[in-house]
């Protein structure tokens, strides 16, 4: 029988954790951590992602600033506010929602970020100190992988570990993650996406599939060997009737038909989404303790 | 009949280019490009290559300067003077020749060098600049590697590429390189080290193996498949009676039973040592136009 890997239930244990930590800061004198997140625009996703992260501060102890600015502010106002943050000594990291509006880089956005205020990790300073193996913010999704992989203890030394999809925010860095050494990681790393010839092949091999590619059911049964551990990190939004939204959340992962064949697998929603948050959380608790730069 | 990648050829080739830029650039008035290298302590290894370097910057017409240390030199020094290079506004850029004396922290030297004159490509930017899939000095290793694919049109798209090492020079940035969209690139790529467990399994599957993880002899006829293309990134001084140096150059590919299986492979010596001065003189000529930063 599979067991589900329940993020939920992982990331509420997890804020219980950083909680305590938040009131042992506090109770010792220091300032409780603080994270800004600017949101830009009426994207309806990010704001409830945003709304959720605001939410998840409250609960742990930390203070939270939300800046909202409308979708046509200027690319220079922007990384003007970027710096305001940069400078602000009473803010330990913020984070900007993406998507921004095409107007605006996001490349620039995420270099104007002081690398040792980035807590979602994107700047190439913590993007490559996670690749050499130094201390660094990593990104969220592929933290809260790793913790999950970790809180079930499922070994992966040595194991197949195959990555679908090459996204610069989950399959580069979870695959980077992967192959390092300790636990979790000295896994044997394959990385797929839209290129690879014979991706059944590979994945039947894998002891560990890490989905993230992006497209609803994509990962099948038949593409699956009896006892392998299943990531889905695909959070596509499918219309549907049977929801007050008029969606529901869809993974890149055929879940009850992949399932049965699992030892491990984390369900979509529940899985690694709520884990994403807590790694936020995680970060910007380290930036306020001082324990990466 | 397999073919072999002369590497040798290749990087005469690459630098009568580069001579050719710099025959130019000199013409219209500017200055040749200026490589520094730094070189601490007395390893004989360390000696030659250094010495490989400035030779080749005199073939292709750039400027060249060692900066020579005493093993003793201390940390505070040696980053005093990399703080001097990193101010020269006559000098493109500059490497410290690795390994250096256990007493200096590599990691510190490296970071202490200005990513923008860091044309060995080991800063935390440029190692993250690169995972992303921005502009950056690539290190030259694995930049000379791709340099060879290219220039014998060796398929990657689709293509199962093993790796096999995880280093943070040579193993994890081919193996990001390989797998970034576009050519050389876009293939599927795994990461075999130390701790994998069904390595020739792994290899037998591989259209393209590049072997980097410094054990003589290591991948032999059984791990290849018919028709593979192998990269032999090793290069171990193996002692012999044969030389007058006493030692002969030992790749990681037991060549005479692996070749006859091949497409193509690197020879060793002669195939991808070659080129990595060459990638280095090329980071060097890039930054003397300011193409990256």
């Amino acid at each position: 029988m599979y067991k589900i890997i329940d993020g939920k239930a992982i990331s509420e244990q997890v804020k219980t954790e950083i909680a305590a930590e938040v009131k042992a800061m506090v109770a010792a004198g220091k300032r409780a951590p603080h994270l800004a997140v600017i949101i830009v625009g009426h994207d309806g996703g990010s704001e409830t992602y945003v709304a959720h992260k605001v939410k998840s501060c409250e609960q742990v102890g930390f203070k939270s600033s939300k800046l909202a600015f409308e979708a046509d502010i200027t690319e220079d106002a922007l990384l003007h506010e970027i710096d305001k943050l940069n400078k602000d000594p009473e803010l330990d990291g913020f984070i900007v929602q993406l998507p921004i509006p095409k107007h605006i880089s996001e490349q620039k956005v995420i270099e104007a970020i002081d690398f040792r205020k980035d807590v979602d990790g994107f700047h190439p300073v913590n993007v490559g100190r996670m690749s050499i193996g130094l201390p660094c913010y990593v990104s969220a999704t592929p933290s809260g992988i790793l913790e999950l992989l970790k809180r079930y203890n499922i070994p992966t030394a040595g194991k197949n570990c195959v990555v679908i999809g090459r996204s610069n925010i989950v399959g580069k860095p979870v695959a980077s993650l992967m192959m390092q050494k300790g636990y979790p990681g000295d896994a044997t790393v394959t990385v797929c996406h839209s290129r690879s010839h014979n991706l059944k092949e590979i994945c039947l091999a894998a002891d560990i599939i890490i989905a993230a590619l992006g497209k609803p059911e994509f990962l099948t049964a038949d593409m699956v060997k009896e006892g392998a551990t299943i990531i889905d990190v695909g959070t596509t939004r499918v219309p549907t009737s049977d929801t007050k939204s008029g969606y529901r959340l869809c993974g890149d992962v055929k879940f009850d038909e992949v399932a049965p064949k699992c030892a491990y697998i984390t369900p979509v929603p529940g899985g690694v989404g709520p884990m994403t948050i807590v790694s936020l959380l995680k970060n910007t608790l380290l930036a306020a303790k001082g324990e990466i730069y």
